[in-house]
């Protein structure tokens, strides 16, 4: 905050609050001055507020918003910086009416709690390794139960099951089960279509453990593939290596993506690859940094992200395979140790 | 639109798109002039984007966002209408960024189609019965699987794995397990805690089919209670029943929940009730109305929400009771069909 010239700071968007003060339920604005923070929330919360909060005097308000408000401007600081990516034009206009002279609210020029949260440090790896690992754990108890017929949403309700079974607090995101000519939508959720005797099948899907997330993703394929379904998996596997083995500090997003995509577009396949390699992830799903095209930000070591080529030929078959991989100083490191080599069933 | 004097309007809330075009992608630009409406979303939804969505063309493009707000501003209108609450800062400075001059954008008086929402149409009420049935034959089939010793998180599995074997595409919520004093915590997801020989548990769930959500609590006892858990139960039963009854077309929301306050407040129980009474639901699991002390709103035909009071007594035990219940012409219709009687395990 010094080195930004902020005075103040209202933060409202959970994950952050969460990262910062521990607290996860879900109404909170956090709000930080050179000499204390004080986290605000409803009735709801009053034993889970005290519980689970540290770094941070707890209030309890029936408008916890106008609470943060008020205390704010009358704490003595002359602004307050809010995260303009997290805060809705409604909720400034609910600010300023709350507290504060005109101009009192500002948006921060870089997105400060965000910028904290790309580094993990050893305690968020530690719990973003045991996520990952539970989801390969997941995915080897699953192999062997798939057969021919079984409803995608049997399909993700095995993941499902063994996860909760296995201590997760939830999935990271809806299940990804897509057979067959669905492999083919790169966002199919499981429906009630059964898994063919021939075709591929993706199985894209995560765990939440203790708040952080994992994300994997792996194709397999039912019955004897065509030599252009097996020659397209090889291709998608080639790029995910490349991309893999680009991550390195300093390397820039962009550079990492384009490893994906150079060999794709050496096997003719790179206009069936229509979206980014790969997204940051950890208390949320979706986090910086974009592993896209355009991204000149550098990798830096600490950073999690995930890389995931695919190739997507409508009404045909799809193949995408996903790593979670951690940046060190040595390199990339894969938090998903399963094989990513053709797997037949 | 023409009764607000609106000559264009972005929409970019998820829900409000599906409600709109059906289309169910996470990323989606739905821009409607006078003449034309344009669903703009990217390479990853090709094949979706044409299947799901109708009324309304169907563009894919990189920058979907930016792509929407050019065209917008080369369709000859002079505004562009948004909907304050659902869109951020930074989102607003990049549609002025992308497209239109200054002041082409502007909030929108009224939420245009959450006001259109709030009235759930016939097709709409017959899907969120089968979802509401649907968490109603969940509870039946879980109760005689209950077990002092369980653990929590095993009586969330349970619950989800029934849901997904019967179809619902996910859960509306993180499933709330929360037993013997856990029960205190309104939003208590499940713990690796076990259930107790002796206590409440609290059951909150709800699931997810063809996009509508459902939601209900009911509150059961392992064991022998004492007088004072069981009158508090019997009062919070008291409590939402006088609310389902005070639920009719004109009737104020802060009525509907004053009639479950009132209650509690003769039982002397009203301090222990922390939070409102209730919210809308439908496609999303908290949407307007809100059955709250201070909302003024009145109820109308077609408007589906829950009756929720709950008694917390920290560090002891909560009892919360919620149904889900539609607004007819003849008063409040119960969409959870499951006994609020006093259950004993």
């Amino acid at each position: 905050m010094k080195q930004q010239g902020i005075d103040s700071l209202l933060i409202t968007h959970l994950p952050d609050v969460r990262y910062l003060c521990g607290f996860t339920g879900s109404n909170a604005f956090l709000a930080v001055t050179p000499n204390r923070a004080t986290m605000f929330t409803d009735g709801r919360y009053i034993a889970q507020a005290h519980q689970e909060t540290s770094a941070a005097r707890v209030v309890i308000a029936k408008a916890a918003r106008d609470a943060s408000c008020r205390w704010l401007a009358a704490s003595g600081v002359k602004h307050c910086a809010f995260d303009p990516e997290t805060t809705t034009v409604a909720d400034l206009a609910l600010y300023r009416k709350a507290g504060g002279s005109r101009g009192f609210f500002q948006p921060l020029a870089e997105p400060l709690v965000r910028n904290l949260r790309l580094i993990k440090d050893e305690d968020e790896l530690r719990l973003m390794k045991r996520a990952a690992h539970l989801g390969v754990d997941l995915f080897h108890e699953l192999l062997p139960q798939l057969q021919p017929g079984m409803p995608e949403t049997a399909v993700a309700a095995l993941l499902e099951n063994s996860a909760r079974g296995r201590g997760a607090e939830g999935m990271s995101f809806e299940t990804i089960v897509a057979s067959g000519p669905r492999s083919a939508l790169p966002h199919g959720r499981a429906t009630a279509q059964r898994l063919p005797r021939k075709g591929f099948l993706t199985l894209d899907f995560g765990v939440i453990l203790e708040g952080y997330c994992s994300d994997m993703t792996r194709t397999v394929f039912l019955g004897q593939p065509t030599r252009r379904e097996r020659f397209t998996y090889d291709a998608v596997r080639e790029a995910q290596q490349a991309a893999v083995e680009a991550v390195k500090p300093g390397v820039s997003c962009g550079e990492v993506d384009e490893a994906a995509r150079s060999v794709l577009r050496k096997a003719g396949l790179a206009e069936y690859f229509t979206h980014s390699t790969g997204h940051g992830v950890g208390l949320e799903i979706h986090e910086a940094p974009r592993i896209a095209a355009d991204q000149s930000q550098s990798l830096l070591p600490g950073m999690v992200v995930t890389i995931e080529p695919g190739v997507y030929i409508e009404d045909h078959f799809g193949v995408r395979i996903e790593d979670m991989v951690v940046v060190t100083r040595q390199g990339g490191q894969v938090l998903t140790p399963a094989s990513t080599g053709w797997t037949q069933l």
